[in-house]
């Protein structure tokens, strides 16, 4: 459903612009789902030490929209329309992880989730989940 | 109901670890209110050119918590439970402005509203609006 | 910009079906904006004596719903893609008013406020707000 | 975690008020999870013939809210704090299921999801889904 090329294309495609700025880096993509992660710096942190709510929701934005790039052609672009996010504890340790899934695909609008994981000691902890919904609009209509 | 000396901690407070490596700036702020802004470099956009959705999110979130902050003792830390944020138009300028306000104060959930505006040719647009549900935790439980 | 006959229309299309069912009742109604009420009965309540989170969220997609309606031409229709609402207190009280308006209008996607309030004492207390993510859809698209 | 006398308690205490009033029935619940439907009356409609978003809502809201109960003693109650519903297409049919279950279970906050299926023709297909954020409050504070 998604060929090696295509497969390659979004794998480099996902880390330009703000989230490679950011250290997000792919993990794992096929039809339908996308992992990535980021290692943890000082300057990703809020003002008390966890990692900041913005950069889990760009890892969980991001990721969830490539996760429904997964599953269009390469004429199309995918937008966010919206999401929300919960955060269920402070994220600490060295390393988060996001994986992403498409659970809707419409023909206009794709909506997936986003798991985010933070790891401690070797374990991974959930410590937030996001529901995206992305338009999926011909690249001609953006230019 | 917020001292000047309150006031110039928090615009210090607000620009620290990722909010400041975004290059999120403290524009004004008053009791219920924050206002933030963000000067766009190549490394805030995603792929299309437009400024990332992750960014618009950091900003509307962290922005938001601060209004909460106006709100609260010295000894009160701000945690964001969850946000739901919609997306207008595509992000395009020099300029990005946040503007947040509570708009419900509970005794431990605190509720505020964020809109993002993007400056061009020197006209604001609403980009993008976000609802973040705040929880007022004692500094002491969390440390 | 909507014309008399297309208002009336749309004050008699609300009230019907579930909405009708659980006592909504339009109060007023003119571009980008529209207002309705239900007064509260044993069967609007939950398992502590409140006005059921439920009631209050069917009252904030209607009524979002219709605020766009008066904003699209009578072959369009309008569905919900999603929703996200606050509860700020539990409502109490014999009146629930709704009131919504367009914050945004895009070509496909409207986005609508919701601010409900209870009424107690003759005095409005903002109990819930919401903000919905609608499209429309040509009614031949339905069909 | 959950013994027979409080099953049967939460079993009889979801069918009251406005859930009652809607048709809402429970069919199973363990500790975590809880499953309810609705057998679809012409009440339950909206303007096109499809399920109510708003009858939607609620069972997902209600649902969910009574997953949590299973997980809290019986000195607690459940409030929504708020919650997010996506609507992935038109309900038909004439049984809506839903299933919730716990995702994140804090002290004070629980989020729990909410899955969405209409019945057509003996095959469930989701339609919409929800993340709802409660918040555990001892009963004392409420009266």
């Amino acid at each position: 459903m998604i060929d090696d090329k295509r497969l390659e294309f979004l794998k480099n495609d996902y880390e330009q612009g703000f989230p490679a700025f950011c250290g997000l880096k792919v993990k794992h993509l096929e039809y339908g789902h996308f992992e990535a992660n980021v290692q943890v710096r000082p300057e990703h942190l809020q003002q008390e030490g966890f990692v900041h709510a913005g950069l889990i929701a760009t890892l969980a934005d991001h990721t969830a929209g490539y996760s429904a790039y997964t599953t269009v052609s390469d004429d199309i672009s995918i937008l966010t329309i919206e999401f929300k996010i919960n955060y269920f504890k402070p994220a600490v340790g060295k390393t988060i992880i996001c994986r992403s899934k498409v659970i809707n695909k419409g023909k206009k609008i794709i909506v997936s989730e986003s798991e985010v994981f933070s790891v401690v000691d070797g374990k991974e902890k959930l410590v937030s989940k996001a529901t995206v919904t992305l338009m999926a609009v011909p690249v001609s209509e953006l230019r």
